[in-house]
């Protein structure tokens, strides 16, 4: 049995408690006669696993010593030390670690104002980084002690706003609700010592097939940075729609949006990555193509095949439409359409420009591109029509560049460009990063890792949170079912599929098709699989799902506090009964 | 094209209107130059389909017109003649008819206060009915005609407040938003005469598993009042948990709820009740026994094997546990608890009695029990077993009428004590009603027919919504995986399973057990495939899901804006070009 004294006076009789035995928490009565302070369930799981409740667990060196304080909530006080750049950063993510600390409070009780007082001193080594890269610094390292007793100092340090935020998130889940005593916990000896295995931690959202309030994104990025998540991945248009305003070219959402309020404007996107920015969470845009446009360009005489019938024939689900590579002045329309997503986009450091599920029946349904085709000498068979997009991508590239002002590494899905097999040709692997959405086990992954590739993975057997459900044309049930439990998206390791090559993978990402989900699913889509992938991501753990298990329904429980609709996992039960519920 | 003139002056112009084309409303560009008056999507969809935008169909007679007149909403006056002991009941309905029109205006959006007044008349020819009955009569008539250029006259008429407030959900269907007009219209020249195929219509809950707030209970059975659904079945307690207050055995939920917090008092209960019967929603006790019972009952003596391990051995899911029939003041305290019961579940017409899953393991495991078979002259086999189940039952049995104070209809699962080669022993058809819980091809359900037993169907393979996600216990999938499409839901006819039989089924129900569901999961559990079913419960259409999608679309979007998290089940898109959606 841990030791784990509480220093109080007599509290309130509690009908059970709980004691931690074979690194289980134990659900037992509470004799009458006991006197001895007695443990709440979550403060038996602060001590009961190496990790206590901390999700994702830290990399380098944790140790939570064994008592718990009780603290008084109101008397929080952050210092923020070193001036820069990016203390107004440091003083958002204090005000939001406020929050979190107040919503570890389950709904219907409430924290009596008494025990020690609390001083966060944050100290950030780089105030003048606050720009999102791939090799930023995402380190950081935690301290608790109490000085006397009626105090508890944390010391959180950082190479850079974004570790010092995590050191907050962290501290945020060493504070835990004790709902014998009606008190606030702080475990009291502390030190934390903890970075990132995986520098890009994904969520994509698709704001297309169906629309997101701004309401219902922010909400997903408070929930990514509860568990360290890095990266918003926003898939804004499709064939579908085209919510997107752009000021110099308007008829795209004018004509391409559900309905003239189902739109994102500038002043909306900026919203989002000011609040992401806060929250070490880079809002990345993606503007897909050649394929996957439609609605919206109705006016412009840049697509062929839209809404092309039987659609099964020209594309992967209706509306059919691609852009027609041979149009001059398509590029300056991408060009237009790059420049303000990257003045909306003001934040990120990448671009993702789509690629996939090109249709060579598509284009070679256009008499036009034929005989484009024709003019360059190309045949019209396969490896001809990727010389077209090849022809589109290349173009493509130079107005990004152009419009973004620099050769920011620029995104691809995988795709018949992407093979492996000739790949070379036509993307270079230190301009281009592949997105891997085919299985983890597909030759590919291997294939693009030996010629250099560096690569993300959404390998959509693990990660693709949209699958599992009805089918949306024709019965049955969708094309990837069944559903992606959180325990095979725990052990989806990159690692794994990586092998000697681990190096060139950048990290991950869950993807969030929104044909058949939208702000009323859309909690329960992501969580908690989405935190179970944080974890994956940031730790890379050794260990399976089930030493995972109790940290895991815990941080399920954390976002329901926080507002967020999670999906339930277990019976409560299970919960209360750490290591009866087995298969 | 259908002929759909709205009066009005000129209108802002739209960019998109809809037109009915071969009963599909199609989306077109609505030119500048013209100035005719355009349909809005949910306007022209009104029109296009047979019952519009109804949902559930109409049985008997269904005719729209073709006009739609604006209405204000603030002059909708509700008439209430015929007065009767049923009259609050009326009352609450009119209200809550009040709110449905108001919710019926999508979030963000204004609906002028310009239009035609609204009269309702309600006339219910028995007002003095106000209990439940499974041969209540349901059936209503409803019309609506314009008396004049600034009124329109709403009749519903019923032979009891169940059928009269049927007809006001059916109202509040034929008033849509138009988008275009900013204004409400409601169609203008109606005759529906309906009533429902069956007269059990029903969606259990597990309050066990998880609990559930009273405000999530609330929420359900206003959705379920949308859709003329009529029975709430509260699975309240199980193994896992006990959250039901009784007065005289307090310690059943003070050890066996989850927490002091997770509890239902009488109050709560007939609070419940009572807002179930102002929306025509029968709120159903279950009370599971001799198997699914456990916490709750640590200091009583009277259950065998809880917590047995391993669990597999003598239960389907941890924790074990079972009544031990063998003890004689089991059934005081049966009848202690059916008689709070039955004060709380006060409106009741029947009592669920549990049955399921008992393991004859389970009481095999424990001496005392052998002992007494053996005292019995009984071997220890299946069929001994059977006959102690029985024994259990009929005293179980006598003590729920001796609580309810009449012979009322009993219900059970299907279990081995109820198959149809033996069934009779044990169990009078006319006390008993059967609900089928295995398959549909299960030859159980004609077997049962054949022997005149009456039945509620639940078949797993269509009507378990928990189905579908990941495993709780050990890895993989739950065990009834996939998901259910809301597709298979529509197609789940009792009719066709019970052949000539049909008038032995009572109806059906949705089962949502709760081992992976609490109030963040239960809207999109629920909704919209409960919505499915209710059209199959009412109508028992000889028409497949396909006619039926696009109403169903509909019907999901009217159920979120009502607050209803429902699942999202195609893209918007899919919404506004119908029938370019196909698989």
């Amino acid at each position: 049995i841990i030791e784990c004294g509480i220093p109080t006076a007599a509290e309130e009789h509690s009908l059970w408690r709980w004691t931690c035995e074979n690194n289980r928490c134990t659900k037992i009565r509470n004799e009458p006669e006991n006197k001895e302070p007695v443990l709440s369930l979550e403060a038996c799981k602060m001590f009961c696993d190496d990790y206590g409740l901390l999700w994702p667990k830290p990399t380098i060196e944790t140790n939570l010593g064994n008592f718990l304080s009780k603290i008084n909530m109101n008397t929080i006080d952050i210092q923020i030390t070193k001036q820069g750049k990016s203390d107004d950063l440091l003083t958002a993510a204090a005000d939001r670690f406020k929050t979190l600390v107040s919503s570890s409070v389950p709904k219907g009780f409430s924290a009596k104002a008494a025990g020690k007082s609390v001083t966060v001193f944050l100290v950030n080594d780089n105030p003048y980084i606050r720009e999102f890269s791939l090799d930023m610094d995402e380190s950081y390292e935690l301290y608790i002690s109490s000085t006397s007793s009626d105090k508890v100092n944390a010391t959180i340090r950082g190479n850079s706003f974004f570790g010092v935020r995590h050191g907050l998130e962290t501290l945020s889940q060493l504070i835990v609700y004790d709902d014998i005593r009606n008190n606030l916990l702080i475990v009291r000896d502390v030190t934390i010592k903890d970075r990132p295995v995986y520098p890009y931690r994904g969520i994509l959202l698709d704001t297309a097939r169906n629309f997101y309030s701004i309401e219902s994104i922010k909400r997903t990025i408070d929930a990514m940075a509860a568990v360290k998540l890095n990266t918003f991945h926003w898939h804004i248009t499709d064939s579908q729609s085209f919510p997107l305003v752009l000021q110099k070219r308007p008829n795209l959402s004018k004509l391409g949006a559900y309905s003239p309020t189902k739109v994102y404007t500038k002043q909306d996107i900026r919203d989002v990555v000011a609040y992401g920015l806060e929250r070490g969470v880079r809002v990345l845009p993606e503007f897909d193509a050649p394929a996957h446009v439609g609605e919206g360009w109705q006016d412009t005489g840049l697509t062929v095949c839209f809404k092309a019938e039987p659609w099964t024939k020209f594309c992967v689900e209706p509306p059919c439409g691609q852009l027609n590579p041979t149009k001059e002045e398509l590029y300056d329309y991408l060009e237009d359409i790059y420049v303000e997503m990257a003045e909306a986009f003001e934040s990120t450091d990448m671009f993702h420009m789509g690629g996939d599920e090109v249709s060579e029946r598509c284009w070679n349904s256009s008499e036009e591109i034929q005989n484009f085709m024709i003019q360059n000498r190309w045949n019209l068979d396969k490896s001809s029509f990727l010389k077209l997009w090849n022809y589109f991508q290349k173009n493509a590239q130079d107005r990004a560049y152009k419009a973004f002002g620099k050769r920011l590494p620029l995104i691809l899905w995988t795709s018949t460009l992407t093979d492996y097999t000739h790949v070379e040709k036509f993307l270079d692997k230190d301009e281009y990063i592949i997105q891997v959405w085919t299985t983890g086990a597909d030759p590919q992954i291997q294939g693009l890792l030996q010629k250099g590739y560096r690569l993300i993975m959404s390998n959509y057997d693990a990660l693709y949170f949209d699958c599992g459900f009805g089918a949306w044309v024709g019965s049955g049930n969708n094309w990837c079912s069944p559903y992606i439990g959180w325990q095979k998206v725990y052990g989806n390791s990159p690692a794994v599929m990586a092998l000697s090559y681990r190096d060139q993978i950048l990290g991950g990402e869950v993807a969030l098709w929104s044909e058949q989900s939208d702000p009323a699913t859309l909690d329960g889509r992501l969580w908690p699989r989405a935190a179970a992938f944080a974890e994956r991501m940031w730790a890379e753990p050794s260990t399976a799902w089930q030493d995972a298990e109790h940290r895991m329904l815990h941080v399920r429980e954390r976002l329901v506090r926080m507002g967020i609709q999670a999906e339930s996992l277990e019976p409560e039960w299970c919960y209360q009964n750490q290591g009866l519920c087995y298969g």
